[in-house]
């Protein structure tokens, strides 16, 4: 194989998240489940808006965090998405550059306006998202380069782009460029709305074994296999890839290997918990940091708890402490080189 | 006097604050004086944010923050100020209007894009500011509603706005209109660059009795008097103004009033100080609250120093806590009816 330019290269949904507090009854009032994701056409999103408390904005996208997790934890990343050419897509070009993240996929001039999340925190920290995909879900294949595609040692998807077919087709091709290049290829179930529509397709990338590494969640692993008992839907994916993950919330992760499992439990870091916003985005960034670095199956679980408990002490999807510190402190060792 | 609908109007920047994390080093090699205000034009907007790290986004302005103190504090508040038609402008309109603030200033459809605020903070919680005034200093008289000014128990006006010169001539419809209707005007000085360039407008004024209510720091009440001595400062400007407020940092902050001199110390309230950002606009709230709830100058001081003392516990130049529970807490009192 070829050198690395890049560590973990991702492709995923450009989004400007949009916080604001809210109690149960605003939640009820707007018929929002709690925790959820839901997707918002342009007048959902300005009614929804317009009921908001006064909000605070931070780029985001769940991949996106991902790699911002990645830079933070010293690892070369790059973000392959799709903003407008407007000042919501210029906040999310500075953030994710000035975090040390690659991205050279042009604005679009024309079409729908950058992407937003607008994002719920009740006082149980819990978030529920709101979705107004814009300019995101316009990405195509034409936005892809090849070769910063061979340059990434792993290419990391989300499947919230997969329900859109100009993302899904740019996906696609960036998976087999990947595959020709020798290079590992990595993918999150992203939420359990993205799953259901699309659970053959992913079935059949599973089998074709087009995946190397799976991220899930206990819902989404369960709604892939179609199996409600957690256990069950772990043991019917867990041969078919070679490298499976599955959060747990508050019992923490798990990670199965071929044949061998090894579970860690969640980390706590600062004063408490004040939104799970992020949680999952960032224990992948931990859990890819530590396998390109050559960590073992222990410590890459708990570089991911480690940046998934930084990043839920404080508002906003993305690290605001030193992370290589914070690992160096509770993990140990700089770990080997990037491979 | 007929019957008022709003407690307070302002006048004054409309602008979205950008927060960063920046350290000594940074500041020395944007050339960037600590504590200080600067403004921008595009290019030097445009070259500083790149340089700066990933940000967070939230509405601001000075007076606007004071309206949102205001409204936070349980008062009736209004602004006026210029966005324009674009992301931010539309965030900027959704924040204080989601804080119960009247804000009814139809947003420029051409000319510059909606303003913003560069807000470098560093490890000691100082705040460096670098504004691109943008739509902001568009504000022209035919924005105004004179039926609106009419019905405002006090104008409040910032000297941030008073550099331009559409703006500086619809202040000074806006003061006429209010003297007119019988109401108090109240003005902040701002900074110290706004005072040098116009001092002799603002004496002017004073001199005049166009003036109720003067707000300074220790800085700018020195510049407009010409005296480097703070006490000497004072004592040239406190006869020439019924009520005259001046902060004095770390020291907290006194109100003369016909030759009645109170002073207060600052408050506390949190675990620490983490960004003095809006320290000053949000002592105004509390003062101006105090003063049209009929409070005492020590009631008024003492509310403006709990407002002052919840903004600097956390990131931003807005509230984020209940400040009418703060106020009951430690003032006491639910205050007498609003003007």
């Amino acid at each position: 194989m070829s050198e690395t330019r890049l560590d973990v290269l991702a492709i995923g949904d450009a989004v400007v998240d949009v916080i604001a507090i809210a109690d149960d009854r605003f939640l009820a009032e707007e018929k929002l489940v709690k925790g959820s994701m839901q997707v918002l056409d342009a007048e959902g999103a300005t009614r929804l808006y317009a009921h908001m408390k006064q909000a605070r904005e931070t780029s985001g996208g769940s991949a996106a965090n991902t790699m911002a997790g990645v830079a933070a934890l010293g690892a070369r990343a790059g973000f392959v998405g799709q903003v407008a050419r407007d000042q919501l897509g210029d906040i999310f070009a500075h953030d994710i550059r000035a975090l040390g993240v690659e991205f050279v996929t042009p604005p679009k001039p024309d079409g729908l306006p950058t992407g937003r999340c607008l994002i719920l925190v009740t006082p149980d920290a819990q978030r529920t998202m709101n979705t107004f995909r814009g300019a995101a879900h316009e990405l195509c294949a034409q936005a892809l380069d090849p070769e910063q595609i061979r340059g990434a040692a792993m290419l990391y998807l989300e499947a919230y782009l997969w329900r859109s077919e100009g993302p899904r087709s740019a996906m696609k091709q960036a998976m087999a460029i990947a595959r020709e290049a020798g290079r590992r290829i990595a993918f999150t179930l992203s939420d359990i709305a993205c799953i259901v529509p699309h659970r053959a397709d992913f079935m059949a990338l599973i089998e074709a074994g087009e995946i190397d590494l799976l991220f899930a969640n206990e819902a989404e692993i369960s709604a892939l296999a179609d199996e409600p008992d957690r256990e069950t839907a772990i043991a019917a994916i867990q041969d078919k890839v070679p490298l499976l993950v599955v959060t747990c919330g508050s019992e923490g992760a798990t990670a199965i290997e071929r044949g061998r499992r090894v579970s860690v439990p969640i980390a706590r870091i600062g004063s408490g918990v004040v939104d799970t916003t992020g949680a999952g985005d960032l224990f992948a960034a931990g859990f890819l940091v530590g396998q390109v670095r050559g960590r073992s199956l222990e410590e890459s679980l708990h570089i991911g708890s480690i940046a998934a408990a930084e990043v839920i002490s404080h508002f906003g999807a993305r690290p605001e402490s030193n992370l290589v510190a914070l690992v160096e402190e509770h993990v140990g060792g700089a770990g080997g080189p990037a491979s």
